[in-house]
């Protein structure tokens, strides 16, 4: 029998999970909190990862008492890409490029590959010893992504890596050295930072420490759905749009966007709430006004109503007006390839010097440093 | 129903396992071969340490073709005394001192403390993601450990820490930093060399790098048991004696020394294969002949016999010629810190240097290092 993997809900009472950037600021605003996130540098960002993350990132990135850390999350590509790492190096770094082609900033952010800081598998490597095995195999995002790799594994001679039953662990690292107070996630990652919490206060019963709880910051995104209306992303069917795409390849996919089911037959009633160019509309178009206009044109007959064409064309005016910038911003950075990899060497490089002292302090708090000095 | 774990047991004919040191001379005579040993340093050293491990060690150090890394595995206490690390520091402190006291050599072999060496965490991480979650938890001697672990903690409020589910990956770390070619394990170990050379072969095989192939060495040991003739050693028994003990010491232990049960009734065959005292006589009494002779003696009637405490006499004896210098040799470390402290931190020092480079190899091979160099 097939057994579902259910977890409680956190409510909005939690006090350990915020939700809304808003609310950051009934936490505590006379001091800087610092703030995590992170991402794997597996595919080429989309629409998708801007309004659902960066979006959201560029906003706390500029507010003033937050210092955000963006961590690159290498290790992450390994549990289950091993075979593809002369790939990876090329999503580093793409993904680089495209931050600061979304304006993240490396002046006011910190950008941290995670294979640069040896410090995360040090630190790593403790807290393996503070969590009993079943806790860190029962996390239930832990068990939906076995799953999900499992499935895709299927037809393939390959296997769940022992890294992989790690990760959550391994995220307690990256959180403890880099997170502190906030860490934006989904809803479905709120499992992840109840473990770091759990992690983090052993830690600190067990060796008297005081290293930060932290929070989790969920926030409510506008849905977006597929090109072809699907909500499941797909490499083969190209059902994206890029951050990186032409005039041309905008244009492609929108053309290709599925439109209004009700619209194919002259007796349906229309139903543009699954007419995936309005959908886009909602989120990119600015006229608010003009698209309320449409929207009640758009149900209306000929010669009042307006075509699925006409439709499409704003689309992908307002998509090139809000894509052409980024678009500008990563030619400019491809040609000065010296300060995407001066954000990435200087920020890795810093931020060692930072953590190497973190982990002395966890180290001489468990009796694992220097302590044959007072033998002499 | 229990169910018995089993492993084929390795024949002579398998060519990862070098049975005898005398044997490593088949391999190759021309090249020096590296060699690593590890011990937790959770106990102090006693009689059957030196019996098993350390005489076997000291042979290898003057052996003129090897080299040798006796690695202090202080990881491998916080699996399961993660609470108890303030013991920790002097058990570390002691076993150096041990080490020392019996002929161990710093200006021989490398002395090294895990936790001084991050490298070893960070090699560690990587391996993670080579090894398949099955075959790391299907490891015969990690589940025997774990059911062992189990029963420790039935009445406490403990678990198995993920630390322990890690921990014959974390081995596979230890020798490919220190071990490479040739590790000196028991019988039961042998799975985890096993477990070392199809990961190491893997790494090999996925990133074109060239990292050596351990070997298991595995020595015929000569029988003991503790003085209370059990196979098993108990803290709480007090039943072993430690390469610290006074005479005042030895003498009650060898006191206490079960002997031969057929000797309880007059009527009964002298049965000296479960006496004690002779079975500690046959390792550490150097004249045979003497021996032979009391043995013969032994099973004789009155006048010809041998009392028990002639017997218990002699072995004091023997065992204070044997343990004396040891003690004297660990006085004079104790007076004389500076040497153990040096020893420590000159090694866990000089072999980051070429582990790191090391691990650069690897992260070169798996495009994780300095690739962006290429961009600019």
């Amino acid at each position: 029998m097939k057994k579902t993997i259910t977890w409680v809900k956190p409510t909005w009472e939690m006090p350990h999970i915020i939700r809304g950037i808003e609310n950051l600021k009934n936490i505590d605003s006379n001091k800087t909190l610092t703030c995590l996130t992170w991402a794997r540098p597996s595919w080429r960002l989309h629409l998708w990862h801007y309004v659902w993350a960066l979006s959201n990132w560029i906003q706390l990135q500029e507010t003033s008492n937050i210092k955000t850390n963006f961590l690159i999350a290498d290790y992450q590509v390994l549990w289950d890409h091993l075979g593809e790492t002369e790939k990876l190096r090329n999503s580093v770094i793409d993904m680089v490029i495209d931050w600061l082609a979304v304006w993240l900033d490396p002046n006011k952010s910190n950008f941290i590959v995670q294979s640069y800081v040896p410090e995360f598998a040090e630190l790593f490597n403790y807290l393996t010893m503070f969590v009993p095995y079943s806790l860190a195999t029962n996390n239930p995002t832990l068990k939906d992504e076995m799953k999900k790799i499992e499935k895709r594994w299927e037809t393939e001679s390959n296997s769940i890596s022992l890294g992989f039953i790690n990760y959550p662990v391994s995220q307690v690292a990256d959180i403890m050295l880099l997170g502190w107070e906030i860490v934006p996630v989904w809803e479905d990652q709120i499992p992840h930072i109840e473990l770091s919490r759990k992690v983090i206060k052993k830690v600190n019963t067990m060796y008297s420490t005081n290293f930060p709880i932290p929070k989790a910051l969920v926030s409510e995104f506008p849905r977006l759905v597929w090109i072809d209306g699907n909500d499941k992303m797909s490499k083969s069917l190209g059902n994206t749009i890029y951050l990186t795409s032409t005039l041309k390849e905008i244009t492609s996919q929108v053309n290709k966007m599925y439109t209004d089911p009700g619209k194919t037959s002259i007796e349906s009633k229309w139903n543009i709430s699954k007419h995936v160019a309005f959908l886009y509309l909602d989120i990119f178009y600015k006229d608010k006004t003009h698209l309320d206009e449409l929207k009640k044109r758009y149900i209306e007959w000929w010669p009042n109503s307006v075509w699925d064409w006409e439709i499409k064309k704003l689309l992908i005016n307002v998509l090139e007006e809000f894509i052409s910038p980024i678009r500008e911003r990563r030619e400019y950075y491809l040609k000065h390839m010296d300060i995407v990899v001066n954000s990435i060497e200087k920020w890795s490089a810093n931020a060692r010097i930072e953590w190497q002292k973190l982990i002395e302090t966890l180290k001489k708090s468990m009796w694992l440093l220097d302590y044959w000095k007072e033998y002499l």
